[in-house]
């Protein structure tokens, strides 16, 4: 008997009869014989309508009484769920993240999971129980409310599978799987049946929305097999795993009767990923002393803000210009830090700039195969698309490019590497 | 310096703009030199909506899942009521049951408070802060979530202000106080200035929707004098309090700044209610042994079913008939403990009457005023309105008619008692 961990988003628990289609369909998987914990999102547009609603008593409410409220969205579609299985005559009971002691660092609306003590699942699974888990949500050891950010239910399921050492986990959401681009943008984009961690690491960072970045960090942290899979076909999805043929693998083919091959060799581009959240900060006029970019990005961080690339250019005459990415949304709190920062640096200028897009391209063996990044950059070049800003790694290359030319530079990357022809289901 | 319990209800929180309104009244009090504990509902029809969500998914759910569900609605309501004191500058906290430890026995749907501890809250008053309650729920020392019943957040409410030995418990609502009966029904009907608790039960019990049953008993119980009032004017509404002259209503004269009068001698009706929600069950044919009325009660009150009226008469075969009331929407639970009931004691017929009403009249002294009763019954009797049964106490009478005849039989009363002639301000 295998413990499944199943996660459902939001659009599939949008309205009561869905609901009950994901309760037939967690059911149908209970009755093959396997053991399961329920992770759902709030229903449909939820969060949205809350955080609507607190913006018309607050516009800048505490942190802390905004995670009480958005935490009650995945209370819901818990409780119905659990009554929709049982309903169906199955038992089942819906666990709050207080109630399944989903324990969290006090980062409100960006909590980490410290720890989850997992005793009352068991024992609720013990009973033959069905144990449907409110997601996004945790709760400090000082028993506040938190949230675990956008996208955070992926990350308490990967973490309940990880803690229940479960032999997969299945992510239930509105597309098929992982693309080689978004098939919104390039609708040529084929979907991947295959992709390691790092790669899924490098597409969810880059922006790809099909799933949660830090749920990748868990999953691979924790070597949990993921399948992200659409909640309204039958279709296989995408699996992401390790491409070390480990215990953990066979368990998942056995449990999941899908055969896992050895990934081929060589250099192949996955997938190219587009991130319109991007806002690039420039200090111009920085001291040229050891230790000022600590203290800069030292102050950024203390204040829970994720800074995604950086470069940095010097000057003969000993000052420097450092310019660095953040998302979007963290702009006005960068800013609240930057002024105090550059005012103390005593700094020329800060240009604060949210226009900006970055298109990476993400595929095993890219540093040693140097004509990638080349032929990415002539097809942008040629397309007369300006790039600000580059960063590239062991699998992916990322350019910084002005927001409105996003769309296109996608589509132009994902021919440019031939992506439309095949379907890279050999990809890692 | 007082420590005063608020309460606002669902209407008085309905939308963004009330909420905010509310918190303008709140901020109010406090800069008066008071510390306060707020206790809130769920904003407008939330709960009504919750169960329509629930009906469709499930329409008997497990009511542990009814629970956590209808939960919601209250932390939704605490948390923006929290964030738009803030958004004025005050320090304000927001509270879930479970934080709030407000700890309940495990019957779900209509949990009764065993106790709270109180040390959270107090030390949030310590910091200075306005400390917002979700009302209307509970957390089991199993640490599942209950509610307390429809109007739950009243006992919330009040027991919070007996726990905090608070001065006073404010009811805000949207009506204007306690009136002799209801004025959609009378229009004559004249808002009572004060009104005891024993009397207040009465009305409470006897269905008049203004303030939840077991907020009296516990504000009895305790002490605590409540003012029931609009949150849409600022005038006075309903003192209801003790008729004995003690500290804690001292305080509450120093605390408040009203005078409290010693109640007058003597018979006069407060008030007339009506309930609507009555269904009658006759079961004929029941052996005429000691034990058997305990038996079939006992079984009820096993189910948690409160029985209201209950009427034995015997016939000379040895077999009586018992005929009892309830409130209707207990009915499908009433209909299967009798049923086993009544084939466990080979009853002859049981009989299920949901069409019933219950006219009762409020006031002190009415036993040692036999005349009363007697006016109320030729008044029902001249209308030709056929009283089905009769109870009596201390100080009230109640009559169970049809529930077609219920609002005329209201009006009637109202009229022979002469309670629309003169404010009975010394009712007490």
């Amino acid at each position: 008997m295998a413990l499944i961990v199943q996660k459902y988003g939001g659009s599939s628990l949008a309205t009561p009869e869905r609901i009950k289609e994901v309760g037939k369909g967690i059911i149908k998987t209970k009755k093959e014989g396997n053991s399961l914990v329920v992770v759902v999102s709030a229903m449909g547009d939820t969060t949205d309508n809350l955080i609507s609603l607190m913006e018309k008593v607050n516009p800048d409410p505490p942190k802390r009484e905004l995670d009480l409220l958005l935490s009650t969205g995945e209370m819901v579609s818990a409780a119905l769920l659990a009554a929709a299985l049982e309903a169906e005559g199955e038992k089942a009971v819906a666990l709050t993240a207080y109630q399944g002691k989903i324990i969290t660092d006090d980062f409100h609306t960006k909590a980490r999971i410290k720890k989850i003590r997992s005793e009352k699942i068991l024992e609720e699974l013990n009973r033959g129980k069905i144990v449907v888990v409110a997601g996004f949500q945790g709760i400090t050891p000082e028993e506040t409310i938190t949230t675990l950010g956008r996208g955070g239910s992926d990350t308490t399921a990967v973490a309940l599978a990880a803690a229940l050492k479960a032999q997969i986990c299945e992510i239930y959401t509105d597309v098929e799987g992982v693309f080689t681009a978004d098939p919104r943008i390039v609708p040529e984009a084929k979907k991947l049946k295959k992709i390691v961690y790092d790669e899924m690491l490098e597409l969810a960072s880059l922006g790809a929305k099909v799933l949660h970045l830090r749920a990748v960090e868990v999953a691979k942290k924790f070597n949990v097999p993921l399948h992200i899979r659409s909640s309204f076909t039958e279709n296989e999805g995408t699996i992401i795993m390790s491409n070390i043929k480990n215990e953990r693998e066979k368990e998942m083919r056995e449990a999941s009767g899908k055969i896992v091959e050895e990934p081929i060799e060589g250099f192949i581009v996955t997938g190219v990923v587009l991130d319109e959240t991007e806002a690039k900060i420039t200090v111009r006029g920085v001291p040229d002393k050891p230790g000022v970019a600590g203290f800069i990005f030292g102050k950024l961080a203390e204040a829970n803000i994720n800074v995604d690339m950086i470069v940095q250019s010097s000057s003969p005459e000993g000052k420097n210009t450092i310019s660095f990415t953040v998302e979007e949304k963290d702009l006005p709190q960068v800013r609240k830090v930057m002024e105090k920062v550059g005012s103390e640096l005593r700094v020329d200028e800060i240009i604060y700039d949210p226009d900006m897009a970055k298109v990476s391209i993400v595929g095993a063996g890219m540093q040693s195969h140097p004509g990638v990044a080349a032929r990415m950059f002539t097809c942008l070049g040629n397309a007369g698309i300006n790039i600000d800003m580059i960063s590239t790694s062991e699998i992916k290359i990322s350019c910084v490019i002005r927001k409105k030319e996003g769309k296109k530079a996608v589509r132009l990357v994902h021919e440019a590497f031939e992506l439309d022809k095949e379907i890279p289901e050999e990809a890692s």
